[in-house]
């Protein structure tokens, strides 16, 4: 192990990870470009960026996975595009030589995804942060990949319209539409599936397409945006985005409300989402999880499970949704519920909730988090998070469990010594029955976090392996020679 | 040209579509099967399902496409199945002697999607009409593709749920999956791209497979549902559906409002939307279009542009939206504003505006209504319908317009007497002209009726020849042998 930048260590892939090859149209096994290859393409994209183009050991850890337990493993060099154009040049420079290419937003994925397990290129989008167009009145707006969603709003604000999809970290939309990502906002507002209308993408042949248009709907064709939409980078590079937006609401109302016992908690969850409240955010938060947040953001919060709701609608609405969730919470043996409209108050309960990754790291001082996700119907949750706990009880682990219940999907932070290979094992059991438990339920093995390297051995498991062949024959139909983010999904 | 059955004329298609072969994953032409594998297969079919197997002349004819303009290219023969492993054992059948499917529902599609140009076998999933599972919990039921949206809604009346989705005929819930169905509820509800969870589909090659799960998120890999969601049949055939369901509102309150303009109502549209009004429907009718509406459901609507709203909420939201509505209106010179809340009032208006296909038709008796639809952005839509009216006026053709107006999408219905060529003609670059100008406005070239046969040569021009290109390298991995319905969408 050598250490490349800071206290990054930089590790070969410690899983041998083989892409399917069960039928002929399978994507060829992804490879290490050969070292004439590599120095050709390395020069040649040099003499055409210059500065902007950098095989330096600390830019290139920079760019190797850092949020998450994944080992890093840094691109052979990194390449900051201004224009589609740019990247489409880069990409057929790869193309001739079959090197690998990774897109990268702002690296906060948390399954390695900007991982580069076999080198190549990472194309770093944050140069092309410009907002292109809003269209107001159809409640659209264009967008480069660059733009992070916290500069976009502040962009939108002042026309009264926000984009609601919040993954919690700063992310760049063409990394969220890349993820499918989601978040808090979901349960009302949808994922990035949803609220994507059109993008741009360059092919790994180097072409440039457009998928879908500002229409709000259509049935013209396959639908491209979808299957762009959380290919994590693996058909081509997302250039552009028409994102739809939603009216700031005109009021908003939140709160906190403990429950005797998680089931309590998604019994009253289950029941607000079936009376039809105007719930825009409805997350639960174990007793563990709790805790952490009280310390991390000193607060004073009963350490016991607990529901943050929000509601958005008119002032009238937001109070009646508030009022109805208190009965409903009670009805389940929750409550008090105290909530409140005023801006500042709200935003010191969600930035706590925002921080809950940095506050779990408070329960193991010198431990790393390993976030994970899985998402099931909301009927089984209950039966899921409990016992999953129970799980975590009996493996001897510290991990708080956070969750986006309005949609059935709830996150471990499952705090471990990433040295000890005796710990490292017990947690990769503890999440292959994570996964399993959520798989018997109907689920998914991941609701927002995507597969990128770490659940690719799910995907099988998750989707059989006629599902997954065809999922491998679409990989070779766009990109034959595998070099469009390799050893990620499949 | 021969008669099969009654008054449906069977020709043989006029224009020749050549499947797209610019790339070398482009499909194989598609073509009749040679008589010897046609006997064969008939045959085998024939031994295997006896009388829910048909080479009948008028079983046929009442297969291919009869509720429009189109054609009608009726199939060599149709089954009926009862379960999907019956289909995967046709599909074999069919892979085997490269003969064409084409999957049938209620045959209510507009574009010719079930007719079969090339001959061979009509999938009729009329016998599958069971609803498998309803989980009112997770607000999802399971259903067989044969289920039409009426039979799926009085069954979910008891559990106080309903599936909004409504084109407007009673199609079957798979026939809505595969054109990407929507409707007036669009606007609230989404269409069928955002209320399918999950899918059973037989590939090609006669394998099962399932996209998606009972989560109501995920990001495992790539998008299947959302892949085979539109694709109109032509990438398998979609045996059962898991779908999104909502709680029945509490209160709905409906009515109609009358503008000088359809200007004036596309403002209004846009306000409303913007304002975060709980609008369901908003409906626009030309003047003409209510002429026909009042003649043929004897009402006595106002015979100018008119906008059908409809708010679901709460009885205080929809008494409140309405108001709001009916200031928005004022504020663009339309109203006055009628509206109620009694079902019986609400059914009637909106039994008028479902028969508007044969309201239309009362308006030329003894033509054919070519309906057709594009979708813009709504900020466009005023100059799209406008800019439509217009070339009516100009083309002399009796064409009223209706639409879903909060999506920007609108239908005009054309009425034309089919065995006239100059008027065909006429009618023929009416409606390029009508596709140039939504594409020109960044819209589509259908919202929601699909390519099927008749707009298939629309598809290079909105898509671009390298998007297009992906569409078929996608149709080539899942369906090397172009027997999926083949003729459509490419």
């Amino acid at each position: 192990m050598e250490t490349l930048h800071g206290n990054i260590p930089v590790t070969t892939p410690t899983k041998t990870y083989v892409a399917p090859s069960r039928v002929p149209g399978a994507p060829g096994l992804p490879h290490r470009p050969s070292p004439e290859a590599l120095e050709v393409t390395l020069a040649e994209l040099a003499a055409r960026f210059g500065n902007r183009f950098s095989v330096n050991t600390s830019v290139r850890a920079a760019h190797a996975h850092v949020l998450s337990w994944t080992a890093p493993q840094p691109p052979d060099a990194v390449m900051f595009p201004h224009t589609a154009e740019e990247i489409a040049l880069v990409v057929k420079i790869c193309a001739a030589h079959k090197i690998p290419i990774i897109p990268y937003g702002t690296g906060t994925s948390l399954e390695g995804h900007v991982n580069a397990p076999y080198g190549g290129i990472s194309i770093d989008t944050s140069y092309m942060n410009a907002v292109v167009a809003v269209h107001a009145q159809d409640l659209t707006c264009t967008v480069q990949p660059g733009v992070t969603r916290k500069k976009l709003n502040e962009n939108l604000r002042d026309v009264g319209l926000f984009f609601p999809i919040d993954p919690g970290a700063d992310a760049s939309l063409g990394g969220m539409a890349a993820t499918r990502a989601s978040g808090t906002n979901a349960v009302r507002y949808g994922t990035m599936k949803d609220n994507v209308l059109a993008m741009e993408v360059v092919l790994p042949n180097g072409e440039i397409i457009k998928t879908g248009s500002r229409a709000k709907k259509s049935s013209a064709g396959y639908d491209l945006t979808r299957l762009f939409v959380g290919s994590e980078g693996t058909l081509g590079v997302i250039t552009q985005i028409t994102l739809k937006l939603h009216g700031i609401p005109e009021a908003i109302s939140a709160g906190i409300c403990p429950f005797p016992t998680v089931r309590a908690a998604c019994e009253a969850t289950i029941a607000t989402i079936q009376s039809g409240l105007n719930v825009a955010r409805i997350e639960l938060l174990d007793a563990l999880q709790v805790k952490s947040v009280n310390a991390y953001s000193k607060l004073n919060l009963p350490e016991m499970p607990l529901l943050m709701v929000e509601f958005h609608g008119s002032d009238l609405s937001v109070a009646e949704d508030a009022r109805r969730f208190g009965e409903i919470a009670d009805e389940f043996g929750g409550g008090p519920f105290h909530w409140a409209t005023a801006p500042e108050e709200r935003s010191k309960l969600w930035a706590a909730r925002h921080d809950v990754y940095w506050a779990t790291l408070g329960l193991r001082p010198g431990t790393k988090s390993l976030a994970t996700d899985v998402c099931v119907p909301i009927s089984r949750l209950a039966d899921c998070v409990e016992e999953t706990q129970a799980d975590i009880a009996e493996t001897k682990l510290i991990a708080p469990i956070v969750g986006h219940v309005g949609d059935g999907n709830f996150h471990v932070g499952v705090l471990v010594d990433t040295d000890n290979p005796a710990e490292m094992q017990a947690v990769d059991g503890f999440i292959e029955r994570l996964v399993l438990r959520a798989l018997a339920m109907d689920g998914t093995c991941t609701g927002e976090h995507g597969i990128g390297q770490a659940k690719r051995k799910y995907m099988l498991r998750e989707h059989g392996s006629a599902a997954l062949d065809v999922m491998a024959s679409l990989k070779t139909a766009i990109d034959p020679q595998n070099i469009m983010n390799p050893g990620k999904i499949l």
